[in-house]
């Protein structure tokens, strides 16, 4: 190996060859992108510009779509959080794939104001309902297909920890495989039925809150003991 | 429970059954929306695109409703932040329920922006503001319950600390209990008398600047002695 | 005091009897805030939206005014943020009081990216150039007197480190006192001479560039040796 | 020495003189730059406003160039961030002259999403394209050079760890000498062959995606076992 130019060594295209990082700067780049993404939603509420005076609240009642489409793009912001936390505190760090992997799912992420503000133009007229749905159904399929894929890697190149629950970790890795089959099918749906494919997609976000925190994760702090008042007056229950 | 389905194993809802996590993640995304949001405010700021040459200080004198608009959402930006860094010095940590509450408050709080440009707008018509002390009653009110609801929960489930000055714990859950009534009578007063609403939204934000600090955080450090000068020179006193 | 109601006990407003912070989430949203007002500055470099095909490098040459001013409002903010940095390595913690007065300092800098926009307007007209001096001459002033008083806050209740090199230690402590004379001086400039205004407050954020880095900050690192290939060639010297 | 007056003690430009900080709040800065102006492309994505009922597929349809623009944002974004996390893990800290240099890099890549509006707005016309490549290669070239000036600097003045691997070092610092060839020539092409120029860009930004990896970092983490099942099926490959 000695002999090889300068140029062909130093680098290695082997995951084992390369020494993985904690998830440290890598987290606070993700934090910063999902609470900026989440942030900018509200940029899209704005109230009207040239209301005349006394009709600001009559005005304000008119943005309800707008209203709706901010809840909604801040829900799918918490929930892919919630699941870069939940990553975070299961793997033992990050290597260069793995890197790459979590960049690309939040380049898609950090698509949600853009969909978002599809959603809320489209709330009025089927046909745009429509197409709002298919556009958040196919980066949501990126996304996730993105996401089991960092899974299934980290789990083959030994960056998983051995203390995660078995059972929430065959049910995390399960679901993530299955899950990419809501934006298929919301899409299919989104030329008949939009808003069916609107509530499910909604359904799915709200499936991502789910508690999956069997797992002590490394920087884990213990309970301790509930209140006395509560633990001496058993009556109240 | 070694019979069930994978699908029924690897999850619960009771909180005993979740490791919390640090305050790590969640404070970096936290302080991202605070920050984010409170930055945004000044995008609000925006000087007269169209001013003829020479007329551009007259144009910014005409911007004073903007800029008590930018005080007022800044102050309550700060105000925010001040509570979660008291949480997190406080807690012991953060479980699932604990982050989706702390989520909930930041998803309100980021409605800062459009709060504050309502109020901007509304400066000039005593109706108008009536409705902008509406929205931002509202909005706090929801706020500042999950805010009470949060406190209660982390107690009831042994995220509170020990060491946590008794006196300052208490009163700060006793006044978390009780000002939720505030954006209720401002709510009320906002109909009449919308100028009463603003000023005691703004004092109640004051109040939140009010020192608790009697605990010394886990990242606690200790004060070094007074300069010499200062000790040496007691006649200044 | 056992016999105090209880909304008179836990507070107090003298500083001694509050527990420093470690400067942890602070910088973590004083960060935020100087990163984010910083990368606005960019929002207002905005090419031509109908440009004729084939003309938009001329187009782009006409924004030369924005490009100027993005500059130095950039030059503004890594400043600000420069110091920040430096308190943090010089401070043991932060107290409530000295919490506020750095909140109270960035609420001043984030609104960088107004100044700097009215600057870019202001740039072909004497006039409004002189308005826009003022302005920035304003917030600058207000900024550095909530910086010197909270330098002086500091050393009076025991935040500083005992480590940190005397002199550098004097030396800012003067310069924080005196500088916030540049801001009154360039306010009085600006209305005869508002090019000399501009230029004196670059000149006063160049100085703040200057290294006083005497002191081993807390998460302090040593230096490796030099190179080799260095050290055995002196006669590049 | 001691004779000095005060204004000429506590400071000195000799980086060996001053104590290297840690990357910490430096990264978090940095960080929060990367974060946001990836971010603020999606600001540029924006849905016609006023598209009739029903036509919001089609208009969506016309946004193409935008949406090639924001993949090449993201991915030079992504690039430069994956360059200051190396640093940070082959760096021991950073000194006064350090800091500025990475400040002065980011200063320049915070104008990424301006580049990116110019040039998403540039790709139906060749003149035009010819105007932002040209941009895009002047602002690229800057960042180069500064980077590969504070790669030097930092073996020079003994920032870098002696942990590094040799041919990982060398090739990457070999490299940072090359590159900025790449938009030298970029420039010269885009007078005649603008697409080109702008083909070799985003090859250049793919090349920064390279593992070199093959250091541990400090906060370095070692990887598992590689998961049993994998392993007793030795048949799969």
């Amino acid at each position: 190996m000695a002999d090889k130019r300068w140029y062909k060594r130093g680098w290695s295209f082997r995951p084992a060859d390369h020494a993985p990082h904690g998830w440290g700067r890598l987290g606070a780049f993700v934090d910063g992108v999902y609470a900026i993404a989440a942030t900018l939603l509200v940029i899209e509420l704005r109230p009207p510009e040239h209301a005349a005076p006394g009709e600001l609240g009559h005005e304000l009642a008119q943005l309800a779509p707008q209203y709706w489409a901010y809840a909604i793009g801040f829900l799918q912001m918490i929930v892919g959080w919630l699941q870069t936390r939940r990553l975070d505190a299961w793997m033992r760090g990050v290597d260069h794939y793995a890197t790459l992997l979590v960049l690309l799912s939040i380049g898609i992420y950090a698509l949600t104001p853009f969909s978002t503000t599809v959603l809320a133009q489209a709330l009025g007229d089927n046909d745009d309902l429509g197409t709002a749905v298919r556009l958040t159904s196919g980066l949501l399929f990126v996304a996730l297909v993105v996401f089991a894929l960092l899974l299934h890697y980290s789990r083959s190149v030994g960056l998983l920890r051995d203390d995660v629950d078995p059972d929430a970790r065959t049910l995390y890795f399960r679901s993530a495989m299955v899950v990419p089959v809501v934006p298929v099918l919301t899409f299919a749906l989104s030329f008949d039925f939009p808003w069916v494919g609107l509530v499910l997609l909604v359904l799915l976000n709200v499936l991502g809150l789910l508690p999956l925190e069997s797992h002590r994760p490394p920087d884990g702090v213990d309970r301790g003991p509930r209140p006395a008042s509560r633990r001496h007056r058993p009556a109240r229950r």
